[in-house]
């Protein structure tokens, strides 16, 4: 799952001309891209120079610097520029590249939403050489945000649990998942979010890999459990219906670029053989 | 590496009495406990009742409900009552309570720290229900913060690398660590802190176990890696010192409640046997 072969994450580089550095646009979950004949690229600091002076430096891309800054709201995209959901730029730009669009859209939201402290109300400032901002009265740092959320693929000798959430604005079945709560460890968040959604108990937790996501504001922490005991009941907030499904008769679940989907292939992968994994 | 075997976790129960609640009042890293004859406890409601009526609830140990609330400013302890550092309670109250006293901090920090939104500067309003503050304005939501770390022992056949913290108050050494960037794996975040406070490479990163510290605030994911090339070069910012030690002759290292503890003593193991684990 390693995306960011080339990127160097780093410090500011001194006085380095950004004109010819790449310009992370974000806004939410969009980003502003170059189209050359239907391929996306990121614009250079040269297109937007007033943009690219107040951008946060992200790092080095094959040696190309990279910053990323707020689209303004009522920004308009000159000719030739439009504004794109981040994730489509999925398969369209390099790994390297839509990892580091991940990044610029955390730096970004960051940035955002800690300019007044949340702790007195006075607005913050930038921390010179540090990813932080600082209230300049009560001195409370504040740093770019990652909430830790749990991913879990519970199987039961050759099927596997998959969940319907109640919220997915399509019909989709996908492995649970969870943030973290304060306090615990990863192991017992598995254990509770699996009970509070399905009703289940589970054992023989065991760690599968990290995913980024979505862009950097969460960081999904995949697992896989073994059924242990238990009825599924359902908890109706959070899903609508969960089942185990064998690897020859799935719903339909998620795209390749995630987690579950990984989990998902990989258990398949070890009942049926990597021959016939789909 | 599961604390809170009796703990459950929860939602508010509606208008359950207070008085026999246990109360985790904190502030910073600081928690209030009564003593008996030098044997800790959590105050109960009945003791604090006009603080007990604004706390958080936080689940049930043992069937009796727990409570966090930030102990004023002013506060001063009345009689039979102390103040003490909260990791001092290790092994002095059970390991249910002490995980719970982490959650109790966490809680508090979270709340004190978000009474602002940090997008307009405007006070936030608690969500009913939910471990969330929003903002009545833009509607920015705030929960509780976890900073994912990762933790990793790097060893080179039968020892293992070793640093002495720039800013450790004492001459201790232990394993690296470091927060997760937006954006990068753990396994990523690991290449990239080994490389950045000693210079090496390494491989084989694999899942070790995780355990929240301190207190809630921060989440360590302890990793296992081989070293895989390049000479020590320490970033003097971060590390004092690091070196290869072998398990015969271990400098001063981390008490055991610490996962990087748990990590040196799993290696020791491996590479002595059990038996002469110290």
């Amino acid at each position: 799952m390693s995306t960011a072969l080339h990127f160097v994450p780093g410090h500011e580089p001194p006085d380095r001309p950004r004109d010819g550095a790449l310009l992370f646009l974000a806004r939410g979950m969009d980003v502003l891209i170059q189209e050359h004949e239907g391929a996306p690229s990121l614009p250079t600091g040269a297109a937007f120079p007033e943009l690219a002076a107040g951008a946060h430096y992200l790092g080095a891309l094959d040696g190309q610097d990279c910053y990323a800054a707020l689209l303004p709201e009522d920004f308009t995209p000159p000719e030739g520029f439009t504004k794109v959901l981040a994730r489509s730029l999925y398969k369209r730009v390099d790994e390297a590249r839509f990892a580091v669009v991940g990044r610029a859209i955390s730096i970004v939201e960051w940035d955002l939403t800690h300019r007044f402290c949340g702790r007195c109300g006075t607005p913050t400032q930038l921390v010179p050489g540090e990813r932080a901002r600082r209230c300049p009265v009560d001195h409370t740092p504040f740093y770019p945000r990652i909430a830790p959320a749990i991913i879990v693929l519970v199987t039961r000798g050759d099927t596997m649990l998959l969940g319907r959430n109640a919220t997915f604005p399509e019909p989709m079945f996908s492995t649970l998942a969870g943030f973290v709560d304060p306090g615990e460890t990863l192991e017992e968040c598995v254990a509770r979010e699996v009970k509070e959604e399905v009703g289940i108990d589970v054992k023989n937790i065991r760690y599968f890999g990290s995913q980024p996501w979505p862009y950097g504001r969460s960081l999904m922490v995949g697992f896989t459990a073994e059924y242990a005991g238990g009825d599924i009941v359902v908890d109706p907030k959070e899903i609508a219906e969960a089942h185990f499904f064998s690897p020859d008769n799935l719903p339909r679940i998620p795209p390749r670029l995630s987690i579950a989907r990984q989990l998902i292939d990989a258990f398949c992968e070890r009942v049926k053989g990597p021959a016939q994994s789909s």
